[in-house]
């Protein structure tokens, strides 16, 4: 049951391989499109208008907005010490705004927001937060000199 | 239907999950490995006797010449500035030469020449062309000293 | 047949979504979870009570023990200079102690031993030895300072 029935679909949500995903306990947004191999868990939300490419991983409590592009192999985290067993660990949220771009295999570290319409380049490692409008790249993301 | 009918496969081309990987509109030679969770899109090819490992995405615009190692994870680019929605983005062509080989995690940027020989070390983030015959490691991708 | 007749599965292994993983000739201990868009190949092993999450891939010669958490999207390799075709290539083992936690993203060289309950940050490259309780980050990935 790769598309749980558990999960909020909006209208047009355009997912070309159901049988290639793993969908459980989210919201969907309308018209949003979701590729290959990718991971929803449940808590999560991406917004109307979205995208999220193949092979990504969107973890609970992470909240996508609207217009977003996710890229390929993009790998978000809510637990920044984890391990095999904590009953009582602590989900750090992560809000990512309208209009931001994550570029393919950027990761995204736990606790942070992504300002609107902010860039994070391909590979990048996010740290902390992004602001509005800029772009960020690097390991850690820094911003880029304009 | 994982591996659609307008691809086009040379003889001796081996997947040994068939359903385990989305390909479509793509070229692959002769004796191509592919390994399971790849997505290769259209208007990619990849030459006789290369091996492309699990978990890599290899998107539209990228060549890939004969005898060419890609490792696992490996995710290559096409878009400079992705957005949800940009009917006249630019595809920025990428060329990878006979006899490369990429290490696994390793990103390859939009427009790039991998040139024949050529390494990229694991995990590494490349930006601009790579010589024929050099090592590249890190983020952003530097030539390795001697 | 994604998870092979020849995998060697202790008691409660928890494989949610059998038909999205590719495990063969590995050997899994008891209790593990293994999440979705997972690759475990022959002659790998996971100790008891561990974790292996989303799009990881393990390769042949990981040996990984007890209570180890393993993030989503990690790459472990084997081979230092990978090509298409190298009938002597020379398999480098890695070991990695018991009750380590390795972060999402994380890319673990070959040859390396990840030492009992240290922490490997998400995004970093691990390139040498971690000693037993230490935590490293980033690229190439070294100790964090205290």
């Amino acid at each position: 049951m790769p598309v749980a029935e558990n999960c909020n679909l909006g209208p047009n949500v355009k997912i070309p391989y159901p049988d290639l995903v793993n969908l459980y306990g989210c919201r969907i947004g309308a018209n949003v499109f979701i590729g290959p191999f990718v991971e929803i868990q449940k808590n999560a939300s991406v917004g109307d208008d979205s995208r999220v490419q193949s092979h990504t991983f969107i973890c609970e409590g992470v909240q996508i907005g609207q217009r977003v592009f996710v890229g390929h192999g993009v790998i978000f985290i809510n637990d920044r010490f984890p391990t095999v067993n904590n009953p009582n660990w602590n989900l750090e949220q992560t809000y990512v705004e309208n209009e931001v771009a994550i570029g393919s295999g950027a990761i995204i570290m736990c606790g942070i927001r992504l300002g609107k319409g902010c860039r994070v380049g391909a590979g990048a490692v996010v740290t902390k937060d992004v602001p509005p409008g800029e772009s960020v790249i690097g390991v850690p993301a820094r911003v880029m000199r304009k």
